[in-house]
């Protein structure tokens, strides 16, 4: 039985500690034993109060700890923990693993998912992104990893850094594009709803082709015509400067990316 | 019965051809009398060969005459057409209405999604953009396009032209930056398998919030620290400028956007 500890009450502290009581019921092999939180409130609502820590000092024994709190404060509340030599992770994915404290053993419990307080997320199809600083740790996180995903991968901290920039642009950016076709839509009166189907379709192409082989459009094409008809078009500045830079970006391919 | 005639055989008409063929054989309001194939070859994988027209004067008639082929090409082909005063229109998103040749009621057929030869979707769920110069032409079209497809829309000339820029944001542009997410990944020796589910998460959230509601990242939340860290990371200059520019772009959100 592996004892687990979540120190943390934000959005993704909250999936995890709801993906780890769930995963707790149906497997013997770990217990969610405290989440430390320093308001009782804030995961009453996930958790039986008694298990509700609020004091580092009230931290029980446990095999791993898991920080899940904002990224600046992951190192001041690992050098807070009143105990040595222990397993405790972090699960940011643009904190180092050397930002914890040394007097424990280091790791990273990084899932890589966009977390909303509001909606649900199946973690079994999350990846989880390992790492340690030796291997009986690194087993016994995957060991963990498992009973909640089906996607478990060994990542170091230089791996996980350009993951962590990889994410944002296919989530943070694309996202934001999703909100200029949106303002598009808006402003001349074009319900959004339509172009819901072509974003689903645009993500759901890369599980069968590469984004180089699922690419089309004017820019691709080389369609200069209707490049500076939709250039015409847009008369929001920043829209345009985006629109430009993306088309060339498309257009170097090869050159530059 | 409406008798319906494709010309074209690029991606878009093969589609076509193929959906159409399904919902007549299911429903007999439409039927597909013929194709028009600059070579045989190209359709009669799809169609009955004694269908396919490889010349213009051997066109039957019709009560729609769908034209699909490139854009620069649909001006061309409708001033080819022997015939006069019938139903005729165009698959484009980026062409306007008044591109046909008058001699023929002018229309519009606009299947909003991103089609690639080797995989098939699923048209019921295509929204389908019409527009028409008078009532009961529309309402031919609209009849034809719902034994397709479950979202019919009227929209003109002007509302296609910015669908068409805002399709450009959320399909070209958004599949350019995955593949900048999978350059990086490569890169740095991580597989782009990991960021798959974020992909899909990040498509399937706005369904239920909106891209402004949805939006996370250090550029949203000012995470300064973060994004300087990134931008020493990103030594490709493509890259680091897409990303400022993006980055920005978020921030300014109110004002700009």
């Amino acid at each position: 039985m592996t004892k687990i500890i979540i120190i943390g009450s934000g959005n993704v502290a909250q999936h995890l500690i709801r993906t780890f009581q769930d995963a707790a019921s149906l497997n013997s092999k770990i217990e969610l034993v405290q989440v430390f939180a320093r308001q009782k409130d804030s995961v009453a609502h996930l958790i039986d109060l008694d298990k509700i820590a609020t004091n580092f000092d009230d931290l029980l024994e446990a095999d791993l700890y898991i920080i899940s709190v904002s990224d600046d404060a992951i190192s001041k509340v690992s050098s807070q923990l009143p105990f040595n030599n222990r397993l405790v992770v972090h699960t940011s994915g643009s904190v180092a693993l050397d930002a914890l404290d040394t007097k424990n053993r280091k790791g990273v419990f990084y899932p890589l998912q966009t977390f909303s307080k509001d909606k649900m997320v199946d973690f079994k199809v999350i990846p989880i992104c390992l790492e340690s600083e030796n291997a009986t740790d690194f087993q016994l996180l995957e060991k963990v990893a498992k009973t909640i995903s089906e996607k478990v991968f060994a990542i170091n901290s230089e791996q996980r850094k350009a993951l962590h920039v990889a994410a944002v642009f296919v989530n943070n950016f694309v996202n934001h594009l999703y909100q200029i076709g949106h303002s598009i839509c808006t402003e001349n009166q074009v319900p959004f709803e339509i172009l819901k189907p072509l974003i689903q379709e645009t993500a759901e192409k890369i599980n069968t082709l590469t984004p180089e082989e699922a690419q089309t459009g004017p820019a691709k094409r080389h369609d200069s015509k209707t490049i500076a008809a939709h250039e015409l078009f847009l008369t929001n500045k920043n829209q345009s400067t985006i629109y430009k830079i993306l088309t060339q970006s498309i257009q170097d391919n090869g050159k530059k990316l």
